[in-house]
Formats: structure tokens, C-alpha cells, sequence
């Protein structure tokens, strides 16, 4: 396996910035795009629970009806795409039994040989408070959404992550209570403008000592 | 701007996976764990608040303490490289403060001309519950968690995320609360053992249909 230079790596991480002002003229072509999506598929989570689902709003009506929900910031209209992050409603033993079917027909082994692994699921999704366990899950989606925007800086894809909009007024708009989910982050996709004003600005981080600890 | 070919970004993140085995003889060198802090440092949060520390453990004999508080998981000794993600507890006016001073010192302007950043940011801050804003918090440092597997993938260095641990009792042999943080997540990183029975399972995902939906 090969990996890519590690100072192009950083160079793109140090690319990336929270666009504000996208070049509404350009799309990411759908073949770029599939790529992304399957990032987001891949992401990691606790047990493998992968308690999310990826809302990509093409439709323009639908996210102009989002933009005032979204403290009116013009990404909503202006991205490429638009991802709403969602959190699986009720996480419950249900789901532990869907992964491991899942994993079995996956893997090609009965359902059994992964009892251990279920009960551990089922025990942790089942000791604590729903309030617990929906905060656990929701964690799971800021994973998906750090490897969203890491994977776009890599693809040479604009990206801005964005947590000012009215989550309860995306469900609604979006219908997702009825679908068993619920709005925890967006990001918009695409292509930044060539005179958006954030895209020269110094990126602005602590100083090492004060983020990184080594003990 | 260079980027990397899509194709060779997703077999990165195919050939990831939560390691459970390591190569105890194998270290990250120096220059590439620079580079890795360095993507924390880099990662992404609400308002730029960083709201973390990264607590890099070093220590053999630390590690050895956290282990019976890992559920056993050997990967906290064997490894290269443990990084405890943890969120600053109390997230409040001072760190608004704290991040327009420091914007203000690497942009080189008045942090007057940031007031309105800055009040937007108290407010929300203090708008809501404590309890609320320090889940808020905690939420980023999974993004960050989600930054560094994805960009330890793209270095071709090993990683596995891990939940699975007792969170007060890492802030007790770490003394986090005295820093006025909270273990919230760990990852463990280096290379993958030749015989890690993990590295040749199938990766187990949903199908796409039932985790992304378009709109």
C-alpha cells in the first residue's frame, strides 16, 4: 500500500478553510462526488454502530427554504452539495442486531459466532440512559463529519462545516423525525469563489503547547 | 493546489482499520508524528474555539496504569503512540476572549474590529446550560478525533479509535481536571502487526441506500 508525502498531506489540510462564499457556477462532477459519498460510508464508529444517515440536499427549493433556518448564511444555496449529518433516533439492541446480520452476511459466517460481540453492544446501548446513548451516538457523526472534510481537502474539494442553522426547523423541512433520524451538523461542498475574503485569511490555531501535551 | 488522485484518497481509507494488533517493534517516526500533531493542531471546530488538548503518552509505565482501565485492550501498550483526546472543561467568555486575542496577534489587526465574533460566540456560549455547552464542546473534539484517523490513513500510519476505556479514570492517572480538561476519546497509533487477524476482515458497512439519501 502506498501512502502519499506526508508534507502534501499537511498541505492540504492547511488548504482547507471554511468557505464562505462559494463559485456558484461550479458543481463537483458526479464521479468526484460518488468518491465523497463513499468516504462518508467508510467512516468509523463505536462498535461499527454506524448510527447515521447522509442527507444530500440537491434540491434548490428545498435549500432556499433551509437559508433562513441557517442564520442566513448564502453556502446553504450557493455549495455544490449540501450534507445534512444525522443521527439515528432510538439507537437500540434493533441496531446491534442489524449490524451483526450485516457483518455475518458481510463476512460469510453465521450470525452466532459474533454473539459475544453482540451482547457487548446490546449491553452498552442498554446500561445507560436514552439520553446517554443519544449523545454517544450523536459523537459518532462529528467522526463522520471530520473524515467528510478531511477527505474533501485531500480530493482538492471546498468544504465548510457548518453548525449555525436550527436543527429542529431542518428536521421539519427535511422530514426526518418521521424517518427515524435527527440534524446534528451540516457541511456544505463544492468550490470556493475566487474572491472569497475568508480564503486569504491567516488560519488562526493556539500555539502547539497549548494543544498538544506530551506526557 | 495540488490533490490527490480520488481513487488512491478512498484506498486509503479502505486499507484503514481499527487496528487490534500492533507491530510492538515498529515506531512512528519523529518527523511524520510532527506532522500528525501538526493535523490536530489543524482540525476544524465551532467558531475556532478548539475547545481540546491532545495528551500524547509517552510514558511506558503510565501506559501500563491505563491499561486495566482499557477493558484490557493491548493496543494502549504495544502501540507507537496513544493520544488521549480531551475537551476543555468550562468553555466560556474567557475563551472567546482568549481566541480574538489570539486571532487578532496572527492576523496582525485590533481585536476591537473582531467584537462582533466575539459577542456572537459569548452569546452562544452563555446562552445555553452548562451541560449543554460542554457537550457541544466534547462534540468537536470527535471531529478532530475524526481528522487524525483520517489523516493517519492518508500518511500510511495505523490507527484505532477507541472508546472503550474508563474516561475518570484517565483523567485521574493524567491528571486532567487539575488542567482542567476530560479524557473523551483515545486513539492509539503506529503499524499494524504482520499477523493481526483484524487487517484481512471485510470492512462491514450498511448498504449505501441505507446510509445516504438524496433529496
Amino acid at each position: 500500500m502506498t501512502s502519499f508525502p506526508h508534507d502534501e498531506v499537511l498541505d492540504q489540510l492547511r488548504w482547507r478553510y471554511a468557505v464562505k462564499k462559494f463559485d456558484t457556477s461550479r458543481k463537483i462532477p458526479a464521479d468526484a462526488w460518488v468518491k465523497l459519498e463513499e468516504a462518508l460510508i467508510l467512516s468509523p464508529s463505536s462498535y461499527g454502530l454506524q448510527p447515521w444517515k447522509f442527507f444530500v440536499v440537491n434540491d434548490r427549493g428545498i435549500r432556499e427554504k433551509l437559508l433562513p433556518h441557517s442564520w442566513g448564511q448564502r453556502q446553504i444555496v450557493d455549495a455544490s452539495h449540501l450534507v445534512v449529518f444525522a443521527v439515528k433516533a432510538d439507537v437500540g439492541p434493533a441496531d446491534a442486531e442489524r449490524l451483526v446480520a450485516r457483518s455475518a452476511e458481510v463476512r460469510g459466517i453465521h450470525p452466532s459466532v459474533l454473539d459475544t460481540y453482540k451482547n457487548m453492544m446490546i449491553g452498552s446501548l442498554t446500561r445507560q440512559t436514552p439520553e446517554h446513548v443519544r449523545e454517544w451516538m450523536t459523537r459518532q457523526v462529528f467522526i463522520a463529519h471530520g473524515v467528510f472534510l478531511t477527505t474533501a481537502a485531500m480530493m482538492g474539494i471546498d468544504a465548510c462545516p457548518m453548525e449555525g442553522f436550527v436543527a429542529a426547523q431542518y428536521d421539519e423541512i427535511l422530514g426526518l423525525p418521521a424517518k427515524g433520524y435527527r440534524a446534528v451538523v451540516i457541511a456544505t461542498a463544492g468550490y470556493r469563489a475566487v474572491d472569497d475574503a475568508n480564503a486569504t485569511l491567516a488560519k488562526v490555531r493556539f500555539r502547539k503547547s497549548e494543544i498538544i501535551e506530551t506526557i
